[in-house]
């Protein structure tokens, strides 16, 4: 494997960084005709403060953002040193609570009584049924359902993460192809696709999947004892956070040379991919891009075998709106990333699908991903 | 450090097993006046059924266990043979969702319009929300406050793994008094602590603090730079996950001979750790054993300087009730496991804490950590 030169860590967010966030979420919730924001640790969290307690706990911490009023979060007392510490902690107005006292009496002193308010989709249902029980005039909605956008619209410090980890990851993909597949198992491929990304800058591995023969046909197989064969098809879908943000790519290849019907289902793929990422410009709805890759593969035959969305956000985590689905209407608009990841999946047979993290620029969409998508020969 | 043999694994939960439990869960929620429980991925889902998805994401998965009929659990459909291989899958009926579809007016199909539920405490808030907006007329709790003792009495097996996960902490602390102290960081004593924890059959460190000197007097730090000095008191406490279930345990070191003072804090918590241990027998109210080992603590002038609730239940996570805590009326049973931990910290100075676990037993308590509670002298 070849060596690698780390490149310069990206320059941190800055607390003005997280002041302009929290001052556009507050604008949001407003247009939403909502009294503010309700977010829990996880990645809203981290987007508007850049704060990420060790562990989410049991105990609640949160950050409220009023439309009309300055945000403020609550913590665990003891948990009060590591929040003032957060990158965009000296904006807010921090109060705590203690062991014994009434966490959700006191953080229901930061809400209005009859107040609608957008709460973080992962927040614990255990503080919801809190603040509901504390205010009962209060109501909730959640943050995809209210802000599906919040997160959307990457400025370009994002992009560029978000453009240096798929970088990583073809670099990884590049030197994969490289070894050997045939006589090793999926696990043994698949650790050293961690590897690859960890050695190019990955502080964390979210997914291996090494989808070989049969294997590849479940699209949610990940990786498993299976020995590689000569004649296999070998789904490679890989990803993780660098400096935070995600990468998410895959590639088919094939074990030897590949059989006609083989070699035709990878192109119809290919193809797919292609027409979903030429439909990408800002004004399209979101599905268009799910029945632009649909419709090649159903006119050549196989639409009964691509059996998921054509693709997903990605930003601080690797699954999050928007959502490439029939019936999401949502408009693109610039600086919004996702992947586009048309599949076919023949059942007991084989699996062909290839995946480019897209955002979308002025004029059309810019690809993350660079590798090509010609069906790579391995040995 | 000494060649480690690994003990045999234990049998695996069986679905008889998860039957029971899914019963006693029924039952339980029958007892509290409930339809039923809803648990959603985590230590909860684990416990009944033994399934733990690959990621809990914003696709939900939910097993609804009625008290009036056979349990059921809706899932993505993607993750259905995965779900359908977990051990206690074979006594549920299984349905499930795909994208495009409304998953919460499927989910919502398997409880009662009217129905009151207990419902995991860490569900998605969005999967809460989707299920009281298809259900208005349905209404929720969380499982902590309405069966706070779903997983608290633990089986023979649970308490087999929990003793063999605390003689792998026991291995790893008579191990690292063996080491170096002085000289070295907290960091490079922690790493030291955990390689121990896995060298012993650990497959997860969830946490281990180093706390020396001053650091040792602030509860809530974990591991620093400070490099640790000759006459040093260290707070060590660590523990992870072995055979799924959770390992905690806290000895305090000195480096070097201690002052008479320091000697004198360390026995006043050492008999403060006795004293609630042996308040522990059927019956007695959770609070008792922190209010017993308090007591000494108060009454040797120290009461100030304690500052947490003494201890928490632990099984397949490492925090869960029961709490040893001021106003918690639970009555002890057979069966319980959880922490003793009182400590005392003197700010800017040290800090000692000594941490067994404990399990309730007909006629008292048993420790599952075994090693001596007197202030060890390192080098």
């Amino acid at each position: 494997m070849s060596d690698h030169r780390s490149l310069p860590e990206p320059a941190p967010f800055t607390a003005d960084d997280f002041a302009a966030r929290l001052r556009r979420a507050a604008q949001s919730a407003q247009e939403a005709g909502l009294d503010g924001v309700l977010v829990t640790p996880g990645p809203d969290l981290l987007y508007l403060t850049g704060y990420a307690p060790v562990a989410i706990t049991e105990r609640i911490t949160m950050l409220v953002v009023p439309v009309d009023a300055e945000p403020a979060m609550i913590v665990p007392r003891l948990e009060r040193p590591d929040a003032e510490a957060a990158p965009g902690a000296s904006i807010l107005r921090i109060t705590d609570w203690t062991d014994g006292s009434d966490p959700y009496l006191e953080s229901a002193a930061l809400l209005a009584a009859t107040g609608r308010y957008a709460m973080s989709d992962s927040a614990w249902a255990m503080h919801l049924l809190g603040l509901q029980d504390r205010l009962p005039s209060s109501s909730y909605v959640s943050m995809t359902t209210a802000l599906p956008m919040l997160r959307a619209i990457k400025d370009d410090d994002e992009i560029e993460r978000l453009a240096s980890a798929g970088a990583a990851a073809d670099q990884a993909y590049e030197e994969i192809v490289t070894l050997r597949f045939a006589g090793r198992s999926e696990t043994e491929v698949g650790a050293d696709l961690a590897d690859l990304l960890r050695q190019f800058g990955h502080s964390q591995v979210d997914f291996t999947v090494v989808g070989s023969g049969s294997n590849g046909a479940n699209p949610h197989h990940e990786i498993g004892p299976r020995i590689i064969q000569e004649g296999d098809m070998v789904v490679l879908d890989f990803g993780g956070l660098k400096d935070g943000y995600g990468s998410d790519t895959t590639r088919t290849v094939h074990v030897g040379e590949p059989t006609a019907e083989e070699q035709e289902v990878h192109d119809v793929v290919r193809h797919a991919q292609q027409a979903g990422f030429e439909a990408v410009r800002p004004g399209v709805e979101c599905q268009e891009i799910d029945r632009a890759a649909r419709a090649v593969i159903s006119d050549a035959g196989y639409g009964n075998y691509f059996i998921h969305r054509v693709g997903h956000g990605i930003g601080l985590t690797t699954h999050e709106p928007p959502y490439m689905v029939e019936g999401e209407t949502q408009a693109l608009q610039p600086g919004m990333c996702f992947s586009i990841e048309p599949g076919i999946y023949l059942p007991g047979r084989f699996g062909v699908r290839i995946e480019d993290i897209v955002t979308v620029v002025p004029d059309g969409g810019r690809r993350l991903n660079q590798t090509p998508h010609e069906l790579r020969i391995v040995s």
